[in-house]
């Protein structure tokens, strides 16, 4: 079983036992049969042409009235019935289910994202995306300032929205998260968790 | 009397009735005489050689502990004794006032910031500023994700830290927060306000 979660940096290669992140090119692609989800318009066309590459996208059952959902977002909501699921990439996607049906999302920048930000605005406002720092006392000096407002923001945002909830956290941010979120759990593999449920409801191999 | 608020970007020139804003640019200083802070250190050298040019910065009296703050959030909240003060522009610094001592802060990136940094993370996620949106239901569509996450992040940074404190808001994106923010008030004239208030203390005359 190959599963692909193709973004649009990364190709995350799930071969049921371990992830393997390759760049987001045509030749990364594997040669084998292969179940995929794909954000990636630039892939698109190559894949469709492909014959041993299989798009689960049209496989998924999920009622929404969000106007073009990202797939991977689908995915990663696709087994939790009741709670916030959140993916921190490049973007912070934050989703809310009640009894099985999604109810609307929003998408915050993510962590390296708000770095990036902050330099363009000023060459001295830069942030270590790594520091420890506490979230219960207010900064005192700009690094911290910088750190504490991008982290709390999202947490602020999870946590209103969670309402005691419990909370799904994926994403190469999401352990970072997790620390400062109470009722929070992480799982790395959230996204193909989904694809392996719908390949399971639909009696698919891959 | 004619005061300068020199930013990175734009030069705000205050003649006691109006604020023009100008490029921050040598040649957009004026000859006449006049009262600045500056958070440029390009045009830093080039005003300290200009003898009708009166740098307020070294007459403010703020106890702080926090290390490199901008003095345009020192004059900002050189006339607040108790709230939190909210500069809303490309950064949006917050910073909290306790019986008119500094207390700390922190920083955010700005509404325009957010959108070029969705633009950078995918061509697929377009913000538009201006949009009116409801901050009281969930987003059903990618462009309403993103504004209702841009503002309301930063609404619930500054509610969470006024603890039902007066909010005091300036900035060039700070009507758009008071619109949604209670127990919020906007005066765009804020820093300058900061700075006639040091000068009054001093004895200057600018």
């Amino acid at each position: 079983m190959l599963l692909l979660d193709i973004g649009n940096t990364n190709i995350k290669i799930y071969d049921g036992k371990e992830v393997r992140r390759v760049a987001a090119h045509a030749r990364n692609i594997p040669h084998e049969a292969f179940c995929y989800i794909s954000v990636n318009p630039r892939l698109e066309e190559t894949l469709h042409l492909m014959s041993h590459a299989t798009d689960l996208a049209p496989l998924f059952d999920f009622p929404t009235h969000y106007a073009g959902i990202g797939i991977d977002r689908v995915a990663a909501c696709y087994t939790v019935e009741d709670g916030v699921v959140v993916d921190a990439g490049s973007a912070v996607t934050v989703d809310i289910m009640k009894h099985g049906v999604h109810q609307g999302g929003f998408i915050l920048p993510g962590i390296r994202s708000c770095k990036e930000s902050f330099v363009n605005i000023s060459s001295k406002l830069i942030m270590d995306p790594k520091k420890e720092i506490s979230l219960s006392t207010l900064p005192q000096n700009t690094g911290d300032a910088l750190l504490y407002a991008t982290l709390k923001s999202i947490l602020l945002m999870i946590a209103y929205h969670a309402r005691g909830e419990r909370i799904y956290v994926t994403g190469g941010d999401g352990v970072r998260l997790c620390e400062y979120l109470h009722n929070a759990e992480y799982d790395g593999n959230l996204v193909f968790k989904g694809m392996r449920k719908v390949i399971k409801e639909r009696g698919r191999s891959c």
